[in-house]
């Protein structure tokens, strides 16, 4: 992290009037003159392309834990922090290459406002989208922001914080995707969609277990949520360029645990600088149950599948990891067996995967498909910043006169 | 076929005597001194070692087509022909490097005979299994036999033609691997075990459409050699190295015509010089369908199968095959995807099923397996014969005078 430089000052870049423009004709509240400046100082950063990725997903659907893998992997190892000296309670992570802002922050309601006019954080009238959009266009253009915080301690808002443009930038939320004008700016679009039965038992394990929450008042939240939830997240995944589905699993007959997860890559065909990964024969269906005679795995073992489906009118390929790892030879096992992982080493995946071996979903397809995203993000970001390196050096020739006759 | 000469004249080679002392032993018949001769020119062959392969299977189940493929591919793409010269009714086949001997030879009585004793051809008891075992062991020790020759058309016995060691012999028949001693002289042997349901749509079409038989006729057939072929031919392929079983297609469903076969190749583990093929991932379980994407095929389709089971006690590997090839691109496709093929070139079993296109099953895995096979057989050769060349090479050097001190 020591690549970053962090002013508690007035925002001075050229770039921070605009962004303060902006924050000012979107909104009525009044903003302290001191913000929180974030900047990298990376200069090819500055310099560069900012690559702009989606992520939506429902609260407490792993959203925060893909984060973690997503950075480590774009951040070539290191973990994305908080905005250091900054407001203790920001919601943006920092580090060498991405800079992650969470959605919520472009709330146009904070909690008591929300509850005034009987309104969700899930309903798209408490969120202002003209912001994102307009925000979002700025970093993109070059352009650093002032971004607003929402506290979701205190559930109302902090004084804003200086966004300057990321080599990428991650926007998690329950929206990234509603906006048409913002989700023409994603470079690339995630959407974890957890089935309901796997959302009801992660929701009991972490609110139960860990907050005292009784099973009853788990359930009335989840049903309260739904109405909103299914009018305006969920269709959200039919932009997506890449889903993570994770349904119950089928190795186990009746398993109502939802502890061991059956988790499908979605992966949209045709977009640009992303390779779908696939098993064995790209293009094919395959099944394969890795565990036998080279690999032997404990109950219920391992079932991965591969073919390609249609998703909303989209041509998609999907690969598919029921059952969980157990150990290390399986994981590596697996990844050997997987092509287009855009990995820079062999077993990248699976050494990302033990790095973050606390984080929840390491053991089964959602820490491992996130891993192989983080990858495929770092590749396109990659192959971005190439292309716009061979545009500017073309532009460079043509520019040349014609000395050579 | 040029390096095969035939010889109509008594046997004179210092190992007749040996064959004629043998038949002379196990049979009472009469046989006139003029006997065909068949031996291979290629010196290597008469200094080498035989293998043997056994080849069992019911009648009208496709042996003689195996057998044209096996010798194709062990000739080196000459087919195998009867001895030039000799009977035309012999049911032996000769080419560089086998020499397929039919078991019905070793009938121990003539058709008027099983008639009048009430048995069958499946019966062990019209088969000399004495003659059989004395007469493969000489082979394989390397000396010619004068074998008998049973003839199919007239249902009485022909005189016997000479057999001079190959550097293959497959005896394929009903019970190559019935008999104790005469399956302990195999190094390779393999069982075509076709389903009723397919072996009944087959002979319906070969004996009504060919031979004009009634549906009825052809059932009160298949009916009557049943507890025979369910006594003695069907339990040898408990000591098969290699089943190739032929199923129902499972892509259609209730497909009564039997027209596309399932085919499963099962391939015993642990057997010295022979490595199953797999798929993919050797030892694990694989479903593959590869007409997609990258491979367009007609309906049915095409569906493989790959993993591992138990049969008869044996550890397997499993290889199967559901539907039928209708282009070149399919087969090519499907031969590049499996591995341990022991092809010799890069799309070897596509050429061979090319030049035998007009043999039964050359667009399913009846075909396919047959083929792979041959492929695995000759590497089987090749290694035994380098196995015993290594063997005498260390053998000159253990006797050889230590000089160099």
């Amino acid at each position: 992290m020591a690549a970053f430089t962090l002013h508690t000052t007035a925002a001075t870049s050229p770039s921070s009037p605009a962004g303060t423009a902006i924050l000012l004709r979107s909104r009525s509240r009044a903003y302290p003159l001191s913000t929180v400046r974030v900047s990298c100082s990376a200069a090819a950063a500055a310099a560069g392309k900012t690559v702009v990725i989606g992520l939506a997903a429902d609260s407490g659907c792993g959203k925060s834990t893909f984060v973690r893998r997503l950075t480590s992997v774009l951040g070539g190892g290191t973990e994305a922090e908080p905005p250091r000296g900054g407001n203790p309670e920001s919601n943006t992570l920092v580090s060498d290459a991405a800079t992650v802002i969470c959605l919520d922050d472009y709330h146009s309601l904070d909690r008591p406002g929300r509850k005034a006019r009987g309104v969700t954080a899930l309903d798209p009238r408490a969120s202002d989208f003209d912001l994102m959009y307009e925000q979002v266009r700025a970093i993109k253009d070059g352009r650093a922001v002032e971004k607003p915080v929402y506290n979701h301690f205190t559930g109302l808002f902090d004084p804003p914080e200086l966004i300057t443009p990321p080599k990428i930038l991650v926007l998690e939320g329950l929206h990234p995707m509603y906006d048409e004008r913002v989700r023409d700016l994603l470079d690339f679009s995630i959407y974890l969609d957890i089935s309901n039965e796997v959302k009801f038992a992660w929701k009991v394990q972490r609110d139960m277990a860990e907050r005292g929450q009784s099973l009853e008042s788990i359930k009335a939240n989840i049903e309260a949520r739904k109405p909103d939830f299914d009018a305006y997240v969920d269709p959200q995944k039919q932009y997506a360029d890449a889903v993570i589905e994770v349904l119950p699993t089928q190795l186990i007959p009746d398993d109502g645990e939802g502890k061991v997860p059956r988790v499908r890559l979605i992966m949209m065909e045709g977009v640009e600088h992303f390779e779908p990964v696939y098993l064995f024969d790209e293009g094919s269906t395959v099944s394969w149950i890795p565990c036998g005679r080279k690999l032997s795995c404990s109950y219920p073992g391992i079932r991965f599948a591969y073919g390609f489906a249609t998703y909303f009118g989209h041509e998609v390929s999907v690969v598919e990891m029921d059952g969980h790892f157990d150990k290390l030879d399986e994981l590596i096992y697996v990844e050997t067996h997987l092509s287009n992982l855009s990995a820079k080493f062999y077993g990248e995946v699976t050494q990302q995967m033990l790095t973050h071996a606390h984080l929840p979903g390491s053991n089964n397809g959602t820490g491992f498909f996130q891993t192989i995203l983080g990858l495929k993000i770092r590749h396109l970001y990659e192959q971005v910043v190439a292309e716009a390196e061979r545009a500017a050096m073309t532009a460079v020739d043509a520019a040349k006169p014609i000395l050579e006759l």
